[in-house]
Order: C-alpha cells, then structure tokens, then sequence
C-alpha cells in the first residue's frame, strides 16, 4: 500500500456511552481510518446492545481497508464502576440493568483479538495524554468536566491506576468538607457543584428559591435549567448565574491548586462539555488555581483545554489498548 | 566480621530540622549501626550549623566501626522548600537565614561520598516504605502531622516526585475552599485546621473569644495552649476542646478520603507528633475516612500508624540515598 499510515499497526477504539456506541479504527500515531455511532438503546439490556456493537465494530473494520495482521487489539471506554483487570462493567449508572457484565470477554470472543477495557476518564486522560493535549508530557492531570466529572492521572508517562484500578476520582475530592451532599455519599465533592448537572440544580435551586433571574425567560420553566441556559443567562450579564458561576470557579480553582500541589504536573489538561465555556472557565480556573498552589508548583504546570473533542471517546479507547500492550506509536504493520 | 549485619552495605543518614541535627549510619536492611544528635544553633547561620554537622557525621561513622568500602553514600532529610535534584536548600521557614545553600555540594566535599537530599516529608514516606508501616506495599500516602503537616507519596514502590521535586503536598490540600486562611497563601488547607500549630491556635481563639473551658486551668494562660494541652483537656472530657478536635477529626477524615479516592493506596500511613493521640485520632478518622471514599477504593486500603517513631529522620534520611541508588535492602558490602 503507498499511503504510510495504512502500513501501521492499528486498534479498534470502542466507546460505550449511555446514549451512544461509537467505534472507529485508530493507527498507531492517532489517525481514524473508519468510523460509525450508532444510539445506545441501553434499554434494551446488555445482551442487544453488545450485539449491535459488534456489528458496529465489524462494519468499522471492513471500512477501513486494513491489511491482515493490522488490527491488532480493541480498547474499550465506558463508564465505571467496572474493574479494568477483569474486564467486566460492574453496574454503571448511565447503562440501567449492566450488573457484572463480562464485557471484554464477550467482545474478544466475537471479534478474536485481545479486547482492553477502562473507565471513560482513564481512556480520555490516555487519549489526549498519546495524541492530544498532553503529549510528550511525563507527568498529567486530565479533568472531564461534563454530567459528572471524571478523572484520570499520567504518572512517568504512564497511566496511574492505583491498588485496584480505581485511581484518579478527581471529581470526588471534597473542597468543602461540610458542603453540597454528593452522589458518591460524601460531601463537597469537586461534583457536587462544578458539574453541569449540578450547576444547574444549583441555579434551579436559587430560582426556585425565589430570585430574580433572566434564567426564567431563558429557560421557559425551572426544570429546563441546564448548562447551556446557566451559560446563556451569564453572557447577558445575569446577576444569579454570575453568582452561580463564580461559586463554580472558586470551587474548581481551589480543586485543580490541590491537583496541583498533589501532584506537581506538567499540565492539567480540562476537557468535557462544560469547558466549551471557553474563557468563562479557563480566564478564572487559572488565576484562581495558579493564586492557590504552591510557588515552585506553579511555575512549571499549564492549564490547557483538551484538544480531541467529540473524539475523545473512540482515540481514548484506542489509547487504552496501546497503553496496555506496550505500542509507542511508531510499530509498523506486519503488511508493509 | 562476624555480624551479618555488619557485613551489609550502609549509608548515613542525616536529619536537619530547626532545633536538633541528628546523624546515623543505617545497614541496608535498616539497622541503625550508630548515632548521635546535638542542637542545631540555627540562628549561627549554615556555615557555622554545617561544620558541627560534619564534625557530627564523623563522630558517628567512626562510632559505627565499619570496614572499607561499606560505607557508600549519605542521604539527608531537611525541611522545604529545597531542590532534590541540584541539592540546594532554598529558604526553609525553620533554619532562618538559609538562603539558596549548596548543602548537597558541602556535604559531598567534606564526606568524600555521593550525598542525596529530599524533604523531610518524603524522608519519611521513603523511611516507613522501606523499613517502617508501608513495607512490601506499592502504592502508599505518608502524612506526618506534626509542627505543619507534610505529606509523601509511594507509586509503584518508589518515592513520586512530580514535575520539579515538588508532589506531595497533601498537607496543602483545602479541603474547606473558603476556610482558615494557610501560611502557604492559599486556605482551609489541612494544615490551616488540623496541624499542631494550628489546632493550638483554634482553641486559643475560642478560649479569647469568651468561651468557658478547662484549658484555662490546664495551660495557665491561653498563649500556653499547645497540642498536648487541648489532648489533655479532651481526655478530660472539656466540651471546647471536644468541639475543636471534632472539627480536626472531621477535615482530617475528609482529607484522607481525598487522598483515598485520588490515589486509591494499599495503605495511608500517619506519623508526626499529632498521632500520640493514639485512638482519639485513629477511631474517628478511620471512620470519616472510610464513610466518604468511594466503596470500591475502601475495599483494598488501610490506615495505620507510622512506625518508625523519633527514628523516622534518620532512618528516612537514608532511606532517600537506598532509594535513589537504587539499593534494594540485599546488598551485602564488598567488606564481607
């Protein structure tokens, strides 16, 4: 074949969200040669959806025009608690009735190749850590700001995965010890008030106390509070959602000085729908956060926003393949 | 020789801290071999402080009565902020006027060996990892809370040292976002509630606030109150003291169960002075601790007492010179 990246080893990325499945197959160095989403319908309970799957992933392969002996592994991402080593998903609340599925032994099953699987912000913090904004970057914080906030750690450019593959919950470290209640069963945790769903539900819980906001015109009714109308409502200049906001930014601030302190990165990379804030989060989160963490902290770490978008999910589960198999990006097909 | 343990490879150790120096000479296997301490006379400046420091080393590597070649390396532990990698101690709060010292450059000269240097929090991690409560474990968080509150952290069995020198700070993590203002800059920082210093402090602003309570009695006047005078009126069941240490207990537990959900360790391992507390300290933090770390991580981590007690300084401080040597405790010297 005369096009280089054909000749590269690739693996099929498969990102298993409660919505949507979307698969795609990722060469070495990043690039997607095929890829295909097809809706979750979790409904439809474990056995339909890993059917559709498969076929989604058989069809993502026979686009991409591969060599034999090209497709070497599948990497999955797919919402916790699951235990990575094993490969089974445990009982993730985006997916109603997945309850100790053994996932990676009935895709390696169906599809004959060594199947890998972790949690969607592991895969994400690999992803943008071997092709996006982390890359050459030994030591990486990645944040996903988004329903909920996950996250995952690069340590001597490697993914950090703790005693029993459960390292790097970020969004639940407690920076208010006596505050919000969480959905983990703690208090004050980062996700508890930087969410999207609980900014929200925080501006809904002011509204509904009574305030005045633009938040009700914006919205039509307090239940369609999101964070898309919280963003509308603080580009008009809405007192509450400016309140609302920079309660959010204190708290994310002072979450990413802790990271920083903690973990003394190169950078901490922030990604999931929230950031699409843009200078709304980035502008404060860093004077915020750099104002916090130590001096010698400060002085060697950024804060960047993610760089692979809608694409995080597929190349993210492709880099948990990689990761686990050893590739660094430049392995050559045996189809050369 | 007839002593096994004479016949292993050792280092010195040497631990500087603003009141004592103290120096040992440790076997790779942690047997301290000799050692000595004499006040630091911090106020003379570090020329004066490092020429009784050498005069020290001498003494007890002569004590030690070792063989040619057995001695190989010297390792020191001393407060931050300072480099580890050039050796240089910056600006320590606790030996003032210590400004940007060779210490690493000095010691070499005069002692004719490699000499490696770390903070005094990792000394420690690095001491309990190698010889103390974190033995055989990979991933590991050592807290000593003491005068402050410094922290240590063990991946993979080795000492995470972050971007420039500098992870770690766990003392340093709020986890009260708008709290007590920190010495660091920032606030509600563990050490803003729950150090000696600062526990101290809280009961002696509520004591000049008015408030009733037996460390009247106890400390004889409210600038005596001291961490061991709020634990004996604790132990005398005063109600001011209990609501103070409460407060402790809960932010302690808070923290550590950020660090559990963070990291996800074998094992979290307390020191300092603070935990002669003994179960007034242990029971309620296990407990808080425990209660808000996500059940998955709960399963696999334990908190436990250092173990290494007043020797921690010495034997940490060789244990950074094992570390970065790489000597795994079954080196038997050429001297044998």
């Amino acid at each position: 074949m005369a096009n280089g990246s054909s000749r590269r080893l690739c693996v099929l990325g498969i990102d298993i969200g409660g919505t949507k499945l979307a698969a795609g197959v990722v060469t070495c160095d990043g690039q997607l040669l095929s890829q295909g989403r097809v809706p979750s319908l979790a409904h439809e309970g474990p056995d339909q959806v890993i059917r559709r799957l498969i076929d989604l992933c058989r069809e993502v392969v026979a686009q991409a025009g591969l060599a034999p002996g090209q497709l070497v592994a599948g990497g999955v991402g797919c919402g916790g608690p699951l235990d990575p080593r094993t490969g089974v998903i445990m009982e993730p609340p985006n997916l109603p009735g997945w309850i100790d599925v053994p996932l990676v032994a009935r895709l390696q099953d169906a599809l004959e190749m060594p199947v890998y699987l972790d949690n969607d912000a592991n895969a994400g913090a690999l992803g943008e850590h071997r092709f996006g904004a982390g890359r050459g970057v030994d030591n990486m914080v990645y944040l996903t700001i988004s329903t909920g906030i996950g996250g995952g750690v690069i340590i001597g450019g490697r993914l950090y995965q703790g005693e029993n593959g459960n390292a790097g919950e970020i969004g639940h470290m407690s920076v208010a010890y006596n505050g919000r209640p969480c959905n983990c069963g703690s208090r004050g945790c980062l996700e508890a008030y930087c969410s999207g769903t609980n900014i929200a539900a925080r501006a809904r819980e002011a509204v509904l106390s009574g305030e005045q906001s633009l938040l009700y015109e914006i919205a039509g009714s307090p239940e369609r509070i999101s964070g898309e109308t919280v963003e509308a409502a603080l580009r008009a200049g809405d007192p509450l959602a400016l309140r609302i906001w920079d309660e959010t930014m204190q708290m994310l601030g002072a979450g990413i000085a802790n990271v920083i302190n903690i973990f003394n990165p190169r950078r901490v990379v922030l990604g999931g729908g929230i950031t699409n804030f843009g200078g709304l989060l980035f502008d404060p989160v860093r004077r915020i956060a750099l104002g916090r963490a130590m001096g010698p902290l400060t002085e060697v770490v950024e804060i960047v926003p993610a760089q692979l978008g809608g694409q995080v999910g597929v190349l993210g589960a492709a880099a948990v393949a990689m990761e686990r198999m050893g590739l660094t990006g430049t392995e050559v097909g045996a189809c050369v």
